[in-house]
């Protein structure tokens, strides 16, 4: 694959390297190929969830390798559909195999309009209905949990949303942190749940603070954090010479959906002069917190100037102070990023399609349809909850026919634990559905649901514990 | 815009809340705006770049407000129109305000796919084709630069690939930094040129490490670091008790497009043991690399295992260890983010597409592109160069007629300051082009045209200089 002159065509310097029309042909083809292969096929509860082949196998059918001549349109189009072909349907009724799932077509139309367009969300001039854009999605947000101020980004991420956190409070408590760094500062301590995400520890990891300075809290039979645990461990943690300065609440733990009692720890944050931090960031109102878990995903909410005081660098290439426009809406310098992609029109697409009733709607038929499939598990032998669920997730752990009755058996929690294995690898082999397990403490495997998924019914949640017992009866 | 119980509407658990026809409907639709408006309109120089509107009136315009009822599908398609209508068309011939313009049908087509298939860039289970495929990419891109092993990820742009690389390297040299974080550790310094891009220094302020101990090494005339500057700034912050770990080289610097000396650094870091990053990361054959800018974005590469040592959180609910597939093809773990959005099928497509021949051709053409602009400038007067280029970054100032040949003048640099804002407001509320400007050190604000777009033509460069003269010929 090397690159020598002589390979190289000589150029026209008065043709342009793209061919609109060759171009936009091929656009349109594959267009078709993903509503065909992607929307109509890809949501049919007919077809597949997943289309399994063995990581050596798949690579041999996708011809992955790069090389130096390019390849004709109707080859490339058959590649287009195979990596629709073997990519998980991610949209299908029976993926609940992660914390997202299903398709809105608002968002989906404005996911391929940001494409289209293909800006960078740092200045006004080349980003100006997106700048505006994004403080009015920020706005509604901080509307529904009732701040009427504050200040916000799209981040990537829950991950990277947690260190914009992180990084504020931090400059916040030691705003000579930007300039000089941790090197001379005391020893600095974070707090949260043992149910909490990992990106807590990853995110101080990477801010220099480090994962021994994650104090982990503990937690209730239910996964809420203790708030007198904390109250304990932050007075600890200053006996012995650290600094606390954060604590990090969740409001729908990752695997069991339990939400850290957010009053409670307020009130042990203010005794104790902490920056709380929740991990979804809609905090003191939970009902309307909850009608928006399926939408906030790398948002992050603070007060007003922090952001750009603690990431502003000024770079004069970029921010220019001669500028003919309000500086203010070059609004770049408030992230930690240089380019930023567009993130704001899919969410504000779909809240002008469906309103915040229609989030409210989604919210509860979530809440209805977790709820059937609780009662539902209950009428069926085998099914066992880890707990009553307190959100959308509902883990459980499978009893096949053979192990019913025999809890006191020594072997029990072993053979248990590999069921849902198990169950899941057939489950993929077939392509029926997906969905996660995991341990959890001393809990072996159990399977989470998480019915988030618009598409999701009845028949679908009927089919899910069908499932699961037609696929695990022999074990 | 409150959510009362009332307000609910009863939902039916037996049907799904999407409506699949009338939303692919609106999509196809979309997909119509976005053929006629984005890439047929807005790549045709009968068109505007751009359709300038004061802030206050193009919020107006958009009527942004998010409210508690949807809106009919027509008046949505609408909406779709106004976005595409105000927004910057950065695939236009003449938007050459960033480094980045122009559009490539089978990268759009690529990131369709990505945006329609909506999966998380984490575990083989539901992105098995993605795991293979940005492996593959990788290694296509570490062959271009002659590696035979290596690592790397896709990352949310240049600024993250950054601090990825800040904190490989501080973790190489202090591995307990991980856990322990920087208290207790001596004091870490970081070197890069004084051209270098502003994110070296948003990112040692981001990990902690702080913008005071990012030490700026001179650069020649022509924006290159200068290794014996770095040599004995390294050597006088030892000789202060901090510790060099870490340095920034630039191939291709932002604003002049300069190309650091690898070589002779290189001799430094390793005189020294420091870890030598470059900024754009394909090092050792600038000829090769310069065929990789126009693609490379975002991308880090990293000597193997290293990235997973660093990064790992081993969180069980998502990486579990009883997996029935190789546990290597969960890549999740070597990211600081959880969710990560597919990046390489754009790239990957279009390199199937065209061939790294085809990508050659591209470079050749922006140099050999690059090169007319220069010589039609030195024909024309008013124009004058900042330096002669070394890449396809064209830095000059444009001299009014009414300044020319006085540039004894007293005021003669303060009002040359001024003429780039004038011309750059001029064009942008005329809509005919959009090419930035910036002051650089003591050089007064100056024009910076990149010619990276492969629809650029001859007659692109020639009208550029026609309309900045036309723009600025009363000044």
């Amino acid at each position: 694959m090397s690159i020598t002159p002589e390979s190289h065509i000589l150029c026209d310097l008065n043709e342009p390297l793209v061919d609109h029309t060759e171009g936009q042909l091929f656009l349109n083809d594959t267009f078709k190929i993903i509503m065909e292969e992607v929307l109509c096929k890809g949501t049919d509860i007919k077809h597949k969830v997943c289309e399994w082949k063995e990581p050596k196998e798949l690579a041999l059918l996708l011809d992955l390798e790069l090389r130096a001549t390019g390849e004709p349109q109707h080859r490339l189009l058959q590649r287009v559909q195979d990596v629709a072909k073997y990519s998980i349907k991610t949209s299908h009724p029976r993926f609940m195999n992660q914390q997202f799932g299903g398709v809105d077509y608002h968002a989906l139309a404005g996911r391929f309009l940001t494409e289209a367009l293909n800006t960078n969300l740092y200045t006004y001039e080349v980003a100006p209905v997106f700048v505006l854009m994004e403080a009015e999605v920020l706005r509604g947000l901080r509307q529904l949990v009732g701040w009427t101020e504050g200040d916000g980004l799209f981040c990537p991420g829950g991950s990277a949303s947690n260190m914009y956190a992180m990084n504020i409070a931090r400059y916040q408590h030691f705003p000579e942190v930007k300039s000089q760094g941790l090197c001379g500062l005391p020893r600095l301590n974070i707090f949260t749940s043992s149910d909490s995400h990992y990106s807590v520890k990853k995110g101080a990891a990477f801010l220099g603070i480090g994962t021994d300075n994650v104090i982990i809290v503990e937690v209730d039979e239910g996964g809420r954090m203790i708030p007198d645990d904390l109250d304990e461990k932050i007075t600890l943690a200053k006996s012995q010479g650290a600094v606390p300065f954060f604590v990090s609440c969740t409001s729908g733990t990752t695997v069991r959906g339990a939400f850290d009692p957010l009053d409670l720890i307020a009130d042990v944050c203010e005794k104790h002069k902490l920056w709380m931090h929740v991990d979804h960031y809609l905090i003191h109102k939970i009902k309307v917190y909850v009608k928006n878990i399926f939408l906030i995903f790398g948002i992050s909410a603070c007060p007003q100037d922090l952001l750009r005081k603690c990431h502003s660098a000024n770079a004069t290439y970029l921010f220019q102070q001669d500028k003919f426009y309000d500086l203010n809406l070059d609004v770049g310098d408030k992230s930690v990023q240089c380019s930023r992609k567009v993130d704001c029109l899919k969410l504000w697409l779909m809240w002008k399609a469906v309103g915040s009733i229609g989030f409210a709607e989604r919210v509860d038929k979530a809440f209805n349809q977790a709820r059937y499939l609780v009662e539902q598990m209950k009428k069926r032998e085998g099914f066992h909850l880890l707990q009553e669920p307190e959100f959308v997730n509902v883990c459980f752990w499978f009893i096949p026919p053979s192990m019913r009755g025999k809890e006191g058996m020594a072997d029990y929690q072993d053979r248990l634990a590999k069921v849902a294995p198990v169950i899941k690898e057939r489950m993929m082999k077939q392509g029926t559905m997906m969905v996660g397990y995991q341990p959890l403490g001393n809990k072996v495997n159990f399977f989470r649901m998480v019915v988030f998924s618009p598409l999701l019914t009845q028949k679908d949640m009927d089919f899910f514990l069908d499932e699961i017992e037609r696929l695990g009866k022999d074990l």
